[in-house]
């Protein structure tokens, strides 16, 4: 998307490629949204590491960069050994995958540069598919989120006041994103519209990355606590919700995602505001029978206890975050980080082969099927 | 309520009058949950400031601040015309009640004062019956809040997990509190329960204050962000609800109460477990038809942006909180104080009258008259 730097608009994705300094280029994520900065990769291992350390997040997003880091370890072999060669792209891919061991798109996108790869009759052949892979991984993951934007933009009315939850926008993919995917849609078509975006504590994705990415857009949108959309639902002045998903379970139709999640559908459903989740295909399980099923990471006490902001009147000199501790300092923390939305509660699920009740995913499997 | 300080336990107040030194003794909220300390205001312009820089908060705790302050300004009076006197003793009125134009309860208490006074013959006579009435008040809050956990306790039974939102506790009162009183008086009388405080973003009372209270008394908790409880309540680690409120219609049952508190009642309501909101006397209004009709105060647009806490490295140098902006930096917010919730989804109202359903306060209503 496009993003004002220096007062100039430039158009950016949230990983490229640069095969001249054979280099990841990624936005800085974790000075967002307070600086904007793009990082290069020296080698796989670099790359590896923004994986582990955050400065890149979201499905969509760390999967390309695993595709593109695996082709990046493979262009530095010297040498006409396919054996060797073999045993170096399996340490790059070790790497790569340990560097976020619970995620599946690394893996999911790692196996089909490999998979292409493998038709590759030398060394050179072989590191020039593995590039060419990874950039039709990073491609189709901005044409999905394209296509869920143009299915999901015609739910947006002029005059609408929509919430959404947590960041799954552009940042968390390639390009363009999930659940803001319908909003950059409707807003290219010209439509008027209202966004609020929950803070979405304790991480505040929604606070931050959410409202950089509206603000950045010129879309109308206002940042609410997580508290406040039960009150302005009572009220009248939301009309929709669309939110992102970690996991979606193809045979329930019901949804995994941020914490909090649950809590809007909830309120939705109670005030007959319809609920829509926005998402590739690739996050839907098709194995798992229940949503009781699926782990709740507990995550860092410390996320609750305190926040992390800019002092402001050290934003320019220090635009880095501090770490303030705000609760009672012998108090403990419960931090579940997802929660689950039953089928029940979701109007519809917004994919990039169209809009579905959460139920009917299972019998359209075939239309999601590679 | 007992305070450890510097390893010993000692009993204290969040107001009390110093006869001798004719002084209001606040504790400074604003410092905690960081550092305890008891200040003394030294005239009644003194106490005015303390209410309105919110060095003392909560309903209950503002009303006897400016009871005493009323009666700190009386006697200060040098002189025995009772003409003079009045005129002074109006202008420490009005200064008591301008620190806080929207407060209702520093307006009742000071009123109760005054019509005590009128019974003085002279000055001396009505400065000492400012100072009794005035004693008598906070003393009745302190009565009405133990009533409450007489009679909330009860419900609280062993290895319960109780969930509070914002602070309705002794801080927030003269002693005791409000929705926390079952909890104390549950704890005394030996109960095991754990107790979850929302964070109640965006002024985070929950996390700071309600989790210091609980901590001072060993009571179980934990902090929750305000996005958690949703999640519990689906996999059964809730029990029970009892929050505050700021307004109660006793025609409707409607409470009013910190931003949230009608979440947590949908989410209750749809999980089937019991809500109780506790409130002491003084916050029932009488004549209000519509919950609709309570002004819901926006507030300012920091408190979501940001948040207040301290740098661990500095927090022994330096306990005072720092704010740190969360938020993009060029997007706005929209901040609701309070929400409205339907008597249809409230358990009970516990007052120190007895526990009632919302919607039989109306008809029990001269159990409560004065």
């Amino acid at each position: 998307m496009n993003v004002r730097v220096k007062g100039r608009s430039q158009h950016y994705r949230t990983v490229t490629f640069d095969a001249g300094k054979n280099s990841v280029m990624l936005i800085e994520q974790r000075l967002l949204p307070h600086q904007f900065k793009i990082i290069g990769t020296r080698d796989f291992r670099e790359t590896a590491l923004a994986i582990k350390d955050m400065i890149v997040r979201g499905a969509g997003a760390i999967g390309a960069t695993a595709a593109y880091g695996l082709a990046q370890g493979a262009r530095t072999f010297r040498g006409s050994d396919l054996a060797k060669f073999s045993k170096h792209v399996e340490a790059v891919y070790q790497a790569l995958k340990d560097a976020r061991p619970t995620a599946v798109d690394p893996v999911n996108a790692m196996n089909d540069v490999r998979r292409s790869m493998s038709s590759g009759a030398t060394v050179e052949e072989q590191q020039a598919l593995a590039l060419a892979a990874a950039e039709e991984f990073a491609n189709e993951d901005v044409d999905h989120c394209r296509a869920i934007g143009e299915h999901g933009g015609k739910l947006i009315r002029n005059g609408m006041r929509v919430l959404t939850h947590c960041n799954a926008g552009w940042l968390a993919f390639v390009d363009i994103g999930s659940a803001t995917a319908p909003m950059y849609a409707a807003h290219q078509a010209g439509k008027k519209f209202h966004v609020f975006c929950d803070e979405t504590r304790p991480r505040c994705q929604g606070a931050t990355l959410t409202a950089w990415e509206l603000a950045q857009q010129g879309i109308s949108h206002q940042v609410i606590a997580d508290n406040a959309a039960g009150h302005l639902m009572q009220r009248g002045e939301i009309d929709m919700v669309i939110v992102g998903s970690d996991r979606t379970l193809g045979r329930t139709g019901e949804v995994a995602n941020k914490i909090g999640t649950y809590t809007k559908a909830v309120l939705a459903h109670r005030h007959k505001i319809p609920f829509y989740v926005a998402i590739p295909l690739s996050t839907i399980d098709w194995n798992l029978r229940k949503g009781r099923d699926i782990p709740i990471e507990d995550r860092s006490e410390s996320e609750v206890l305190g926040a992390w902001g800019i002092i402001p009147k050290s934003a320019i000199r220090n635009p880095k975050s501090t770490y303030v501790r705000i609760a009672n300092p012998s108090s403990g923390a419960r931090n579940p980080g997802f929660d689950v939305t039953p089928a029940e509660l979701i109007t519809g699920i917004i994919t990039p082969a169209g809009i579905f009740k959460p139920r009917d995913l299972w019998k359209n499997r075939a239309r999601f099927g590679g």
